[in-house]
């Protein structure tokens, strides 16, 4: 892992562009393991993600990312570099509901997610043993109507003390302001507890057993300014039937949700998210 | 299936209504096969669906459903009695997409469907060839904006005539009247090719595909005056990405709107649906 | 969940059964909940679940028992009648891996399993710490092969001690003796990283991965003295591919490993599963 | 489709194939649409697949397979170029089960196959109406102990002079000859009903039905001279229960080995697999 580095790219799609990166790697002397890459037909937009070996390089690190921008000017990309040593930071926030926050940490532990948890924040302090069981510090942050902002504040100086990447809502209850949203554009990871777009708002669960439907859902996205209407990242539903009360939807949706939330995280820290026209393109 | 006939019941909950129904039927010779209920405490419903034999009934069928009507009065029951020797008919209404026509009509010839299919109605000539391949009586009835009540009457004309108890609309893109739908409650299924309530109204795969979601549905669903919001019968999804054109999001569509019609084709053919509260109980 | 008792019935299939049981319930004032039912007309032999409102009885669970008693008789029944209000025990076994046991152990802090976690063993320190954290004692019990008969015979006598009811194998890399298994028949349930009859035995994640499967699995079974070849309970799989390493399907089948194995302890603890034939009947 | 061609590569694993594919493709003036590569670490082996724009091309394409053979001798490349514009010839051979006849040819009507279907063989006549339905020549060649090599000689005469490319087994209840077999590697393509390597060889759904198996599978597969052994080309999976009779499980199979023989026909098709060590690699 800590020779391996990956390159995600965006740009308008044009002839050429899968030749000079391939061109401009094979040349410093890096060998590409992986490979994937999209043309949206309709949006004319090239996507690529691309891992390949450090171990081989030729050159050096500074000469390759010189190249690379080189490259990125002549197609007008956007591009990422992340390199497999660093581990970037994340910031779990979670509130009562503790499945999402376990599960998250228990994946952390097993190895499954390549990443530094830096903290956790609640607005409540039940979760502190949890925390402290994977021995992750806690920040116990209460939210109410009056100290919202100045609760934000104090999230956002002890994420960006801990220069934390990405924030992870562990079903946590409470809704970010715009102005916390706008800082991290498409590094707010949020899990709905519904199949978007149905059921937005409150209560999916309730929603769906009025309604009768015969399968639940999980949706995480990013989220924007705009309520459960950001980028869908991972989807999945769970048959269910008559016999099914809401708490039993509840149940069913909490393994959903783990899996979703989780799937979300590790396709975000293993760099295989590009957002573009208010969707993704997920690499897998 | 000629000696089985089937029981479905619904009714307030209140004590005695199992032992009632069994006792009534063992009193009269009949051996269950199979039965299943369902309480819903929230609205204080029972339901129960009960298959037995009648080869072994030791009175006729004027005393035994004589025995269950004094039941039904005691307790204010809904129910229904279908003998398994009576084919019921179904009259499936097409245009032009022919997968679901084909489908319901090959499981027909393989025996899926206990049931006679009396006609195949199109506004279209092309399924005629198909309905004749399968030996099933074929109308052309045209619909344009003048002609659609006329042609409504003439469909019912035919469908009365036949004796026709269920219509299914397999991708049939002429949307029913109130009066013809009032006609049928809960005796005509559609097929909306979308994880309903996502996606109602027209061309569901190019919203699906705006939305960027990762998964897309097909929703079989009972026919009511309100478009695409009768109680739904079945439900399936299946995974998609970015990868997929809005046509390949047909095409893989297509597979799951056979199967979830057929599905709940079946389930109505067996007596399996109980609606209320505008869902369903289905016994599975 | 107090006032609810479930009673489990298997017998030779005949007439009467359902009007019998149903009566005799009627008689002492119960309320069925729920009834579930299912003939095997291959093996002739009749199942049913019944959940039933203790709050209205009549008469008293004495006698009530006693009525059942003589229907049992009437008809060759085994049977077994559980209170709500009885919490069975179990006992976890885990090895070093950890994914299933802080599964369990979360769904029964959650209030999933209708149970008490009695205690958790391992032949390996690492857990303690896990049960610490959920208040559930720990025992540490290594296992080596001259220690084996000794340490099975330690496992037994704190399982007799806390009077424990079903033990649940959470990835436990032991093969239980033909004697423990013999004391506990159908008490025993354990998770196996495949979906059985395929892959049997060791390492089933490199056995999928030499097959190139597409999918792989996880079952979930009572213990028998065959191993990998007792009653199955549940399974499901997940997709996979040319991508996936053998890592990355352990990573996968952890997911299915959690779910089927909490599930197969649910239906259990839930009164939901009969054994016959060397498979089950499982009512949901 | 007539101006894209798809390159198929499988080689070594070295550093530079990339740049140097794309380099020739780009030198000639192809525009690369979509490229997929997976590198195999454990074999050392690497695979791509890139769809590319021909109608660009600033060469022709004598010059372009020249450079791509100059590319792949370097790099020792198994390769295959197919040209969008040719489609290619399949053949289906058939039983008395017609639901994966019926389903292929549904979806060759569809546009869903790009192909053209030369021919339906069978050993039934059954077959010839759906054969004619669709404007498809049939053959019928019964097959008998005393006849099978003469009627496998037929067979290979036609497809030898209709120049078939692939043969798909759609429920043909005859074993190909080892000779047979040979003459076409890796262009067989199979459908057995159940989740191989569970339950090979005959009436696998009664295997189900007798293990107690809570999900019923199907494999679609390339057919090597060990029978049920060739690489897997795709599964899928249901839910079964106590519930179902052997008939249940056909008829819930059914659905399956339709969806899952068609996948793997297409995927064929559209030149996504790649065969090595007895698996394939399926690009999507």
């Amino acid at each position: 892992m800590d020779r391996v580095a990956t390159l995600l790219v965006a740009c308008p799609d044009r002839k050429g562009i899968v030749a000079s990166l391939a061109q401009v790697l094979y040349g410093h002397g890096a060998n590409i393991l992986d490979s994937d890459q999209h043309t949206d037909p309709v949006a004319a937009l090239f996507f690529q993600r691309i891992r390949f070996d450090l171990s081989t390089l030729t050159t050096d690190k500074v000469a390759l990312e010189h190249g690379i921008k080189e490259v990125g000017e002549r197609f007008q990309m956007d591009w990422r570099l992340a390199y497999g040593h660093h581990k970037r930071k994340i910031a779990i926030f979670a509130s009562k509901q503790e499945h999402c926050l376990y599960d998250l940490l228990i994946r952390y532990r097993a190895g499954e997610l390549a990443c530094e948890v830096a903290m956790v924040i609640s607005n409540h302090p039940d979760a502190e043993p949890i925390a402290r069981h994977f021995d992750v510090p806690f920040h116990h942050i209460p939210v109410t109507a009056a100290t919202k902002a100045e609760a934000e504040e104090k999230a956002c100086e002890l994420i960006a003390a801990a220069n934390v990447d990405l924030i992870v809502l562990a079903r946590y209850m409470q809704i970010l302001s715009a102005e916390l949203v706008a800082k991290f554009p498409s590094r707010i990871i949020n899990i709905h507890h519904s199949f978007l777009p149905a059921f937005v708002g409150a209560n999916p669960y309730r929603q769906a057993y009025v309604k009768g439907v015969k399968l639940i859902g999980a949706t995480s996205h990013y989220v924007t300014a705009d309520l459960d209407q950001g980028p869908i990242i991972e989807q999945a539903t769970i048959r269910c039937s008559h016999r099914d009360s809401v708490d039993d939807l509840v149940r069913k949706g909490r393994d959903l949700e783990k899996r979703v939330l989780a799937a979300a995280v590790r396709y975000h820290l293993e760099d295989r998210i590009l957002v573009y026209a208010g969707k993704t393109v997920v690499f897998d």
